[in-house]
């Protein structure tokens, strides 16, 4: 059985209409299109840029870059007016731009509390990249400033908008595996050296805080639970400069209260696919490629049939999906389904994993 | 690329080369073959029945079984003499059947240490199944009565003359994938009520002494090391009478001196094929139906290279490869590859496990 997109997007409603997802993903055409400042021009902008720019309710409005040449170019591209890019120094001007509504934070983790606060401030919404933060009280921070000016946080989980792990999700809530038991996950890649994300000052960690989240916050989605207890090892192996700072690997095994266990592992040491296979007492479901951009692949016995559906969708759709999501929470007044609150508990998730395998944070 | 069972042989071979099976396993010819008694005549008494039958250095001379017609009638399609049946209150009596140099014991977990000892008091070298014993305790006594008794002991691990297996040992120290970083493994399946693995008392305890353990060993010949701190969980979800007595879930994740880390899981509550994936600095090998009996399947990305290579051998050729390393070291003398100090380590890890995860044992 293979799907054509138009039968994910159908999936994609069906899980909407599941309640994963609180809110439609489809925009009212009427409404006026919410316009996106993207703070930070690194390769994930680019991804959003056309995420955003293929939807009907959002649009690229505004640049925030150090790099005023390469913020110039990208706006000529997106029709950008030269007065709608900023820099570090002028952003909280961006306060007087009416055609900013939201901004996109895709800076490195440890800027992320920052911009968001100012952003807020400045009187807008705010749809930061995962990890959320640095640290617990960070988030806790974006949360409360995004609050106190009224303004909706939002953390990009792209895979709380994604077709293919939104099947997953249904699958298991429709009961189609059964009870499920176990979970095993893992994403990783081997890391160049010289990566801002192997600064802890700017990355706060390692590949847990970067790849790793994906796992963690898959298998909190899959089974809909909180995991009661965490236990895991951290380790660096290859001491070639690339690790001074962060912890090369980290492997984790969660409990959760309904009695389902997860192992995941993640790496930089590594190019370790994305995956999650999650087997239940009439059935299993394996995605694998689950994390990235396009690729995805859904396995699974399900209600005794057998599944295999590649998911055809490509890159930008992911970023398409949930700009779109955001935007129409932002016009109808509604909560997204990833708010500040969610990254906040894998940040507090993510500093259990470190203190068990005796990493100060 | 198709392997066929002549590469198989082959790499096994090469595999032995390597140093990972100090033995060959071809046995000479002009020997006389080693005999043994089967104890126990379950299912996995008939694979390796046929196995060792299909050696050139081994033969089933002898059955030891509570059941005498059931003894009979194996015993007629084997050419074993009726006057070569034992049940377990004349077994001793083997001790004077010189058809007899060893016994293969494939009796519920909590018998192997008394049927291990009394063989080995009997004067026939013994070829036990895993789980080695219920408790680290009797895996001690089992090693010393043989030692006491000069008799061989190894526990039944095919997976360590299993070729799929060796390939991916040989991959590893051939740094084919340059340095490991994260294993993963699982094993499970979906228990029937009534099981002697669900009662405590002859299993021991649940998915991990029986299937779990695959993936502990593994995790151990794919490293080449020994864990040096574990973390675990445990669960029963399913409150259907199945899990009164053994744990349903396990996962549990392990460290080792070189920093690879390691995460796993098993489970009596859902069908969840046999697998490892190892993931290194410079390639990956993935191996699906790990610990079954036949279809075996190796990918890898090593040296730079895809591998894609379905193991051809059917059952019972795993039981033919332990038989015949078996009778060999008997024959010459050899240390066995998978000695009783291999199960013993095997049983305190498992019992580190239990104790991480809080269950008594």
């Amino acid at each position: 059985m293979t799907l054509t997109r138009r039968d994910f997007s159908r999936l994609a409603a069906l899980s909407a209409a599941a309640h994963f997802i609180p809110a439609s993903t489809r925009a009212q055409s009427s409404q006026k299109k919410i316009g996106y400042a993207v703070i930070g021009l690194g390769r994930i902008a680019g991804h959003f840029i056309a995420g955003a720019s293929a939807t009907t309710n959002s649009q690229i409005t505004a640049l925030v870059s150090g790099h005023r040449p390469k913020a110039e170019k990208i706006a000529a591209q997106n029709n950008i007016p030269a007065s709608s890019i900023y820099n570090y120094e002028n952003f909280d001007e961006i306060a007087h731009n009416p055609a900013v509504d939201a901004v996109y934070v895709a800076l490195p983790n440890s800027m992320h509390a920052e911009y968001t606060i100012r952003a807020s401030k400045a009187g807008k919404h705010v749809l930061c990249e995962k990890p959320m933060a640095t640290s617990v009280d960070d988030c806790e921070k974006m949360i409360a400033a995004c609050k106190a000016a009224n303004k909706k946080l939002m953390i990009a989980y792209r895979c709380h908008y994604e077709p293919t792990n939104l099947r997953a999700i249904k699958l298991i809530r429709d009961g189609s595996i059964g009870q499920v038991q176990t979970i095993q996950s893992a994403f990783g890649f081997n890391i160049a050296k010289g990566e801002w994300r192997t600064s802890k000052a700017l990355a706060g960690g390692g590949p847990l805080y970067d790849v790793g989240i994906y796992s963690l916050n898959a298998c909190r989605y899959l089974t809909g639970e909180e995991p009661d207890h965490i236990a895991a090892y951290a380790s660096t192996i290859d001491h070639d400069g690339r690790f001074n700072e962060v912890e090369e690997n980290v492997s984790w095994t969660m409990h959760f209260p309904s009695g389902v266990v997860a192992s995941c592992s993640t790496t930089y040491g590594a190019d370790m696919p994305g995956y999650f296979h999650v087997y239940g007492s009439k059935g299993w479901i394996q995605v694998d490629n689950a994390f990235v951009y396009e690729g995805l692949h859904l396995r699974a016995e399900a209600s005794g049939k057998q599944l295999d559906e590649p998911n055809p969708s490509r890159d930008p759709s992911q970023f398409q999906a949930e700009a779109e999501h955001f935007s129409h929470c932002i016009q109808d007044s509604l909560e997204p389904q990833s708010p500040g609150e969610e990254g906040l508990r894998d940040m507090r998730y993510i500093a259990q994993i470190y203190k068990a395998a005796g990493i100060n944070v």
